[in-house]
């Protein structure tokens, strides 16, 4: 483990993992670093899972609450949930174990937007927060602060946190240092200040985030690596998404509706994302910008091919391999790389003005362009919706992207009615499937219904049809036809039947 | 009629409202002036409506698609829908007859939030606007355009227009010169510069409308009135909800999280709405400031007491007598009123470095907090979203507020599943009924379940609370429990027996 405390005061709060996780009270709100399974800090959570069993075994109620930047991995929510340690857990998850205890309900999980938490926090909606617990790459001599592989809330937490515990973690590259945009300042409402980023590359802050020294009880060192999840290979539904994607965007441009060079992108991770990144590295378009909160793998193949100019995120979302290169090469890498804090990566104002395209994966759209990103079956949680909703609410171009069908065709993403809804109807400009792209944009409701069958499976097109034209007969108004008895019929036939088709 | 025209180039485009109408294509889509029911066009769509007629008895199709800035008034959006001249309407209306035709499928409605219809227009998702109808108070000798008692969408019709008609209207003071504040220099986004308003009362941009004379066909004069709806006297629901919300804030400014003085409020329109501008008026809140859509007959009350330093919108919202009012003293109202585009009213840039609090109508919630505030049983259209979004997301403070039941207690405002969602559980942060204060903020789902159950109606709640109780049994998961099998049958038997009630 090098020494990366370079820092005498700081220097003189090292202890274990297990000190400084007895320092955590139960009850505690407890504000961690981590995005996407990057950045989150790995030792005292895992000592505090340790603890919290302990007690138990003891007879003694041991339970926090969580706020990150968005999800971990198993060694934060992974091993606090199976210690049954978590009571309330927001913004965003991804990790199994606690995906499993919130749909058992043993974890109150409050879904928020991503760039909603910290102000929310910061206007005491969700009480005080007793402790953060931050992962650095190093504390330099003069005590400034080198951020790690994700910034999420990190600030945030660190200016309204009562009481502070770093984990300094000597796997993360030390050349990091530079390749993080801190904009501080940002306080309780009113703002009296616009966010000054008016480009993707536009570097306002600082390069390290900034504490009150007395309020950092404890040092904690490290060297586990991130999570990183391994690439899984491109997959031809996704493929098809992508290609359907990159073809409308050219035809966009060509069309005027889209300025060349191409408004900066936002895309949400996961296997079409991975795909629109590689169509991307093979077609025609240059000078591409990213306004996004995650840099992955097809990100880094695009800075390295030249077409992208600058990527804006707040977090790494890489394959083991990616983060080795991204690590090995850091100090490239970050000229071409701004990690920022989420407040300001997935802020409305800076969205808007540069005119985003985002596009995000879903669980489920209906005829109507409601789109459900986050329940299954109208109940049970996912993940999350992340930030989602700051993205396709103030984007100018708003797209979700999903396989036609789910669980070997048994369901549809194609529905009469979504079963929960995350992103409206006024949101919504574009649904793309492996079919091709809904167009919805201009159009009302039923001027949406066949761009939406078009898209859907074949197996379900006819269902969809059989259901708008009795709907069309039974509704009470003809702006968005519905027959309520069957509009969750689908959904409830699934729970049943095991499968969506009748 | 007063001669407002005082430039000779424009004097001699001087026709009339027929010949005006004359000009119109079938097929046209028109951009015409108008926010609720202020500054809209008052002679060339009722001519344009005669001459649809009369093409229509001869046989001969004559239908157009009309974007507003908000609603109208009957003549316009009644005359032409009348006139069955309507073929697509957007962003927003309240108008009876089209509400009709709407519902019965004959206008197609695409129902927009208010901050994007001008961007997506300049990006080209409605096609070509092949001609503008604005409202004016007056044109000068130099050609500065006067505005009238709305902004909206004008400053971005005559940019993007290809043929522009001007009505000027002497009803309107002339003294609303110096009123408006109209940010030019909004394109096709990217955008590079921030909205430059850091406080309700800045005013960053001009007083007057900009348009290429060229593009001018035709200018028409007319004196007639805004529609100016009487305003109804205060009900006993109203100011009991009212009441609910000062207390409430009362007690968040004593506990810190609101700071003093209390943030720029947002309030839609509506009886309680003009409640809660009354309770202001005798409470203990000082400095006030609006950020809003439009002025209502309460902010004149305040402004008046000197309670309400400044209000900024888009429109007038007035009586007939406060219209009267503002006419006769505009000089010294336009010292505390700025009229904005709508594009700026209603940013979600401003609105959230304002940390705005947001007051809106719904529908119906649900008991998990999604709101409902368009769709009467989930097919037919009542208004539309309007603002309602831009604001909702982007506050620091989202409120609905509503009636506890409706049509006589035959309808519940809070339902197991609403049945459309324009706000999402992720945006709602109080739900108000005359019933008290559903606290929303920080829970997950299953927490949220009581606060809506105790500001239901005595006469639901146990019928809501037997509705989770069975969910919590059946539902796939307890993230947000829910029997899909009953989730929209209290709509259903309200469709079917008149009555939401077992
Ligand atoms: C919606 C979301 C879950 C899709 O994830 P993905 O990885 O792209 O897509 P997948 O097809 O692999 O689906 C993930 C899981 O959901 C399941 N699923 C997808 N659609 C489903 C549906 N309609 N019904 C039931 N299950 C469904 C898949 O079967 C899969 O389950 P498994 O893990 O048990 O195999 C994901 O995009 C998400 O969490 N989005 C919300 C947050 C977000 O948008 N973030 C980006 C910006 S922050
Ligand atoms: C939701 C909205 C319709 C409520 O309007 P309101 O004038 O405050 O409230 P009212 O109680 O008078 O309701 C209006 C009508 O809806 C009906 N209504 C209200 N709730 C209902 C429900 N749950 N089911 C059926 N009808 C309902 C009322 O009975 C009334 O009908 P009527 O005109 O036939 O008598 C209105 O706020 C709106 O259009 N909101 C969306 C846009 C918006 O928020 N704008 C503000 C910012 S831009």
């Amino acid at each position: 483990m090098g020494n990366r405390i370079h820092n005498a005061a700081y220097q003189s709060k090292v202890m274990s993992a297990e000190d400084a996780a007895a320092l955590v009270n139960d009850g505690d709100m407890i504000g961690v670093s981590g995005f996407t399974g990057s950045g989150y800090p790995k030792a005292v959570p895992i000592a505090l899972a340790a603890r919290a069993k302990a007690l138990h075994a003891a007879g003694t109620p041991f339970r926090v609450s969580l706020s990150t930047g968005a999800s971990t991995a198993p060694e934060l929510d992974g091993e606090l949930a199976d210690a049954n340690a978590v009571n309330f857990r927001t913004p965003y998850q991804s990790d199994p174990e606690t995906r499993k205890k919130i749909n058992t309900g043993e974890i109150q999980y409050a879904d928020i937007h991503l760039s909603h938490i910290a102000p929310q926090f910061r206007n005491g909606f969700h009480g005080r927060m007793n402790l953060a617990i931050i992962e650095l790459t190093a504390i330099k001599a003069d005590g400034s602060l080198v951020p790690s592989s994700s910034i999420g809330n990190n600030q945030a937490w660190l200016d309204i946190a009562d009481k502070v515990i770093f984990e300094v973690n000597s796997w993360q590259s030390e050349d990091l240092e530079g390749m993080h945009d801190i904009l501080g300042g940002i306080k309780q409402v009113p703002l009296d200040f616009a966010i000054p980023i008016y480009h993707s590359g536009d570097r306002p802050g600082s390069k390290y985030l900034t504490v009150d020294p007395a309020k950092v009880i404890a040092v904690v060192e490290n060297d586990t690596p991130d999570r990183n999840s391994p690439f899984k290979p491109l997959d031809d539904v996704s493929k098809s998404i992508a290609g359907h994607l990159l073809d409308f965007l050219d035809l966009e441009e060509k069309a005027g509706r889209l300025p060349n060079p191409m408004p900066a992108m936002q895309s949400g991770v996961g296997n079409v994302a991975n795909a629109v990144l590689a169509g991307l590295l093979h077609g025609q378009f240059e000078n591409l910008t990213s306004y996004t909160e995650v840099i992955q793998d097809g990100m880094v193949d695009l800075i390295d091919a030249g077409k992208l100019e600058v990527a804006s995120a707040t977090a790494f979302s890489l394959s083991p391999e990616y983060a080795a290169k991204m690590n090995d090469n850091a100090k490239f890498y970050r000229e071409k790389i701004i990690l920022r804090n989420q407040e300001v990566s997935n802020n409305p104002e800076v969205i808007r003005r540069l005119g985003v395209i985002a596009m995000n994966g879903m669980i489920e759209a209906d005829l109507y362009g409601n789109v459900n990103s986050t329940h299954i079956m109208g109940s049970r949680m996912q993940n999350g919706i992340g930030g989602s909703g700051d993205f396709a609410r103030n984007a100018a171009l708003t797209v979700f992207v999903s396989p036609s069908v789910a669980k070997g065709g048994a369901i549809s993403a194609i529905v009469p009615m979504v079963s929960h809804v995350d992103h409206t109807e006024h949101d919504t400009d574009l649904v793309i499937t492996e079919y091709g792209v809904a167009d919805l944009r201009g159009k009302s409701p039923r001027q949406r219904v066949s761009e939406m069958i078009k898209v859907a499976h074949p197996d379900y097109r006819a269902m969809l049809q059989d259901y708008y034209d009795v709907a069309v007969k039974v509704a009470n108004g003809q702006h968005t036809p519905h027959d309520l008895s069957q509009a969750l019929s689908w959904h409830q036939r699934m729970l049943s039947t095991g499968t969506m088709k009748a």
